[in-house]
């Protein structure tokens, strides 16, 4: 399918074929690297750099060229494998050219620029994948995944984000639409047959199409919901670890780091903060944050550190209230859990090795000896999984790994809101069939519903809102 | 040529053909990640957590094949396009399956472990390399080639790292060799055939071989004297700013910086330390190194200042030593200027817009104008290749971009060593020849500088040395 939409604002060409390239992978030193072309043309300019120029021309598509990139003066680039794909294959759909050079930043930098000076332009963030979009090789929910899937923080929000990359999101959004469109040609079909005001008898006296919008109603209440969850997989939580000076704070949340899987990008340069540090518990990212770097800070900044302290607390989904088991709570606890919400506040006995059993309503835990800190994860993740809307733990105890029968969700803001129209026009057509209103007033509602799935998957979209979502992609994506 | 020589330390795996996998690109989040494979088997393993099995064991080789990688439960990893290479063709000469995946760092990961579950282990650094080269597809001086241009700080030194990739130099010590064999053979002809003790008469009285050897000699020596040069273009060198305070140092290192192209790699978190600064100088990577944030240092550790900039100077190839010239040279001038060499010093009469005319023996330059700063990055580098061999300037003045017809030379210590070995080795049968020693003297000689020639290329070569060239090379190259 062949999108017609065309782009032309002033301050973007995205919606031409001209070729493009970008480097497609990270620029740092390592063994090999990408550099893309796509367009109208390419694989000929391609050539033109090329150190076998009619053996790339004559290239069938999906195959492999061994050559060197050479430049205007004939001197050598790169040792290089030229991937070319033909129309209709490949990511874009496009002529296409990708280079797997050497991975050297001098090199993949001198490659793209002997491409740009062969006549192939910078490309936009975005804009290979919003090529793949116009030329219905994706939809959009699947376009989005792939910017989610390369921004994954957890293997769980990776596997999520590829289930969309598959298609699963799409055939459910395609899937209700199509349920909807049939009950609204049926309903259109009563009303050109049907001079009636009211709503026509069926058998059973109601609107003959309700059960089918009470079936997409219940479907799309169950995508909208589903948000929360596939959101907290995504973008992930603030848990902080809170409490008075010498409670374990510290040793708790190196503790914590260390049992779970800390996340850490491999990127040179990435410094570990001891403050505050991201770590997957049972695949959900977590921001772990230590108030105790701020609460313990020299006398002349106490006070900052005190209300930097409580603003953390304040925005953080979840907060672990260490109490030292070992001289037990006190006045000052009780006021400070009396500040914090029960339900997002785990309670956690510390130094329970040394002191003693913990008292009713909190969480035994030894960050010294390891003692409770494995089932203090499971707790931190139920309660966030649970904030997120997943009906109670199904989690055997024994593994952290999610079951097989994942049931994904929406992942983007703009998702939801298409989601959320089209659950609201549902609602409010059987609310109208209900109240015995004339179809003519139901239809309307119905065709909402079908252009908010519509605008999901891309099938009718406007220019700003792909400008949007492709604007917000890496280059080389 | 398949290379005979099997290695088996116990704490290597190099030299068995397992199939190995590693990551090939950057671990940051990009658009394109590869994931390379390679080993006996290799094809058939990947396509057993292949979507498409049965494509991907039937394809040809330098064909791509889409499709999806999948787990050991049969839950989707990421999409990918596979890459088949078949014996002899692709890197290694083994059978090879290089993916290309989504750039995300935990997509790459799980692509890694899904396939290290699979069957593949993690290949050790330069595997890949040291496949190639064992299988004969590249000798040791483009293996050695490959780490230099991923590591290559300019331009320049890409264009040459990528001229020996090519094997010029490879070609270039074949040639030496192979008139050094035949003049050999023709020697040990003369020893068969002949019984005296004495060179054999010729028509000019001279041992046969000598016009062969002195060639050879020659070609040595330059291969020798290269290596200065191209260190230089690989490792660069370092450049102090130096002066009394108030002199503009830091102003004249902020105009070098802005006005020369800045090396700075785009990997998120590199910070830019402007005390220090790595700049491309006509090709050249310079180390520049402002001696003000040292020496002008707070009181409590100026002394401490004062000597790690005299530590600096000490280790500077080169030092530009800036004079304030509205104010004039004084003592304290003199007595610096007195400590640094001359053929190593460049003194600049800074501040030249507001200041008198230049005396003798300075270069004016105004930090604040940009005025004589070209000029001066052209005095660094020809300072700093003469440094390295480079007879005179052969550079336009008008542009920087070195000349078509460059000259490549030995970029590697381990080159460098049996150069030496091979041109001592000739300079002394040479001597034993003009000194009419007998010709079982003379060839031993000979014999040594061959040996040297193929150690270098890797015809003749011991475990050790593989061990210690391809252990330094990245994981996944």
């Amino acid at each position: 399918m062949l999108r017609s939409i065309m782009l032309r604002p002033p301050d973007y060409s995205y919606g031409d074929s001209q070729p493009i390239v970008a480097i497609a992978t990270a620029l740092s030193e390592s063994a090999l690297a990408i550099v893309r072309t796509s367009g109208k043309g390419a694989i000929e300019l391609a050539a033109g750099v090329f150190s076998c120029p009619m053996e790339l021309k004559a290239a069938a598509g999906n195959t492999l060229t061994h050559g060197w990139i050479v430049d205007e003066k004939g001197a050598l680039v790169d040792e290089v494998l030229a991937a070319v794909f033909r129309p209709p294959n490949g990511f874009t759909g496009e002529d296409a050219v990708e280079f797997t050079c050497h991975g050297g930043i001098a090199v993949v930098r001198a490659v793209l620029r002997v491409l740009i000076q062969a006549g192939f332009r910078q490309a936009l963030p975005g804009e290979f994948s919003f090529r793949s979009f116009m030329n219905g090789k994706l939809d959009l929910t699947r376009a989005e995944s792939i910017m989610e899937l390369v921004a994954s923080k957890t293997d769980e929000a990776r596997s999520r984000a590829v289930e969309r990359l598959s298609g699963v999101l799409e055939r459910e959004i395609v899937a209700v639409k199509a349920m909807l469109v049939d009950a609204l040609s049926s309903t259109e079909l009563l009303l050109d047959y049907s001079e009636d005001d009211g709503i026509p008898d069926a058998p059973d006296g109601q609107f003959p199409e309700r059960e089918a919008i009470v079936e997409a109603q219940s479907l799309l209440a169950e995508l909208a919901a589903s948000y929360r969850l596939e959101r907290l997989f995504r973008e992930g939580a603030t848990v902080a670890v809170a409490g008075r000076p010498n409670a374990g704070k510290s040793s708790l949340f190196n503790r914590l780091v260390r049992e779970e899987r800390s996340i850490v990008s491999e990127t040179p340069g990435t410094t570990r903060d001891w403050i505050e540090a991201w770590v997957s518990i049972h695949g959900i990212p977590v921001r772990l944050v230590d108030t105790a770097g701020l609460r313990e800070a020299p006398e002349t900044v106490e006070r900052q550190g005190v209300e930097r302290s409580k603003a953390i607390l304040k925005d953080a989904d979840l907060t672990i209230y260490l109490v030292d088991g070992a001289i037990g709570e006190n006045a000052e606890d009780a006021e400070l859990v009396a500040s914090l919400k029960p339900e997002t506040t785990i309670r956690v006995w510390n130094k329970v090795d040394i002191a003693d059993i913990a008292p009713q309503g909190y969480h035994a835990a030894s960050a010294v000896t390891g003692q409770g800190i494995h089932e203090l994860g499971e707790k931190i993740s139920d309660i966030l999984e649970s904030l997120g809307g997943r009906p109670g733990s199904t989690r055997d105890s024994g593994t952290g790994s999610p079951g097989g029968s994942m049931r994904v969700g929406i992942a983007s803001a703009r998702q939801k809101d298409l989601v959320d129209r089209a659950l609201a026009a549902v609602t409010e057509a059987l609310r109208r069939a209900d109240d015995g209103l004339p179809l003519d007033l139901v239809a309307p509602e119905m065709r909402e519903a079908v252009d908010a799935l519509g605008e999901i998957t891309g099938e009718v979209t406007s220019e700003q809102i792909l400008h949007n979502m492709f604007g917000r992609f890496c280059v080389g994506k």
